[in-house]
């Protein structure tokens, strides 16, 4: 079993949760986290919006003019490990577009996982 | 090291702490999170606690009638390898009620932990 | 690559981006979450500011009166294998006064990385 977290835009979550239960995942858990790449936040969202309100913001918060904090949701689902690419597909579908802040997927290692309600573990707990 | 993430009802939470800490686990991270099962939802809190409740709930948002999001709460605790059956029976102890949305419990390796004040690090910033 | 997880003060999170920030680590995701330690909130912020604040919200909450919840900052960041001791000295330099409450840092396995954007993969996609 694999952990697979992906941060993307705010409001790619409704194209994001459609892409992963057409794929087959339904459960999933949702985060809101703020977080910035390599970029620190420049080009994200507001540039993309409008380059000058950017300025602007950054006239405003003259401290740290350069560094944006953006809001992103955190998706996390559990898959088997020969789900892992197709789940890691439908993430890319919904949310690539080119742009500076498509945001990352990670795949993590999992080594048991128990549902409460049967006490099921490992595949029986995730299928 | 392992590190446990439970994902549990809200209303559970303080009898979680307790069985946690009966167990001898005092030290744990709490996050709000939203999520859904592979029930999407349904048979959730809302049925549970009144099933006109959640028609109505579902008309209203008639977009997405058939999915519910669950506000949940999500705890993270650190263990040694030996304590990580005694965590997971001591979160299952205060969770485990039969019905749908009982929740999970997963068990993640841990490379290295670093007690910052000590600079301890692996067993010793746990213990 | 691993994942690099801290649980600090609140008011450390400024001297913690900056810190991380000098030693090349700009991509950062935040979290707000609550915890306690081994000595269940004892000596957190409260005492530290003012032992008489302490003594007065314990009566106030007699229910617990020997346990705090205390919000804590959340930082996760991405690293390269052999970057791994620089970012933990970096967010040590930042967050070690030597009292109850500096935090933690855990480091954990990560399998993948995938850049959305680009569909680069592993080393490629920290970089």
């Amino acid at each position: 079993m694999k952990e697979i977290v992906a941060f993307i835009r705010r409001h790619q979550l409704p194209a994001t949760k459609k892409a992963l239960e057409e794929a087959g995942f339904s459960a999933m858990t949702i985060q809101s986290v703020e977080g910035r790449g390599k970029q620190k936040g420049i080009g994200g969202w507001a540039a993309e919006v409008d380059p000058e309100m950017n300025k602007l913001a950054s006239a405003l918060q003259n401290m740290e003019p350069e560094i944006k904090w953006i809001p992103k949701r955190m998706i996390t689902i559990i898959v088997q490990d020969d789900q892992v690419s197709s789940a890691v597909d439908a993430i890319m579908l919904a949310n690539k577009t080119g742009h500076i802040g498509d945001g990352k997927v990670f795949v993590c290692p999992l080594e048991e996982v128990v549902r409460v309600r049967t006490e099921e573990r490992g595949a029986q707990a995730v299928s």
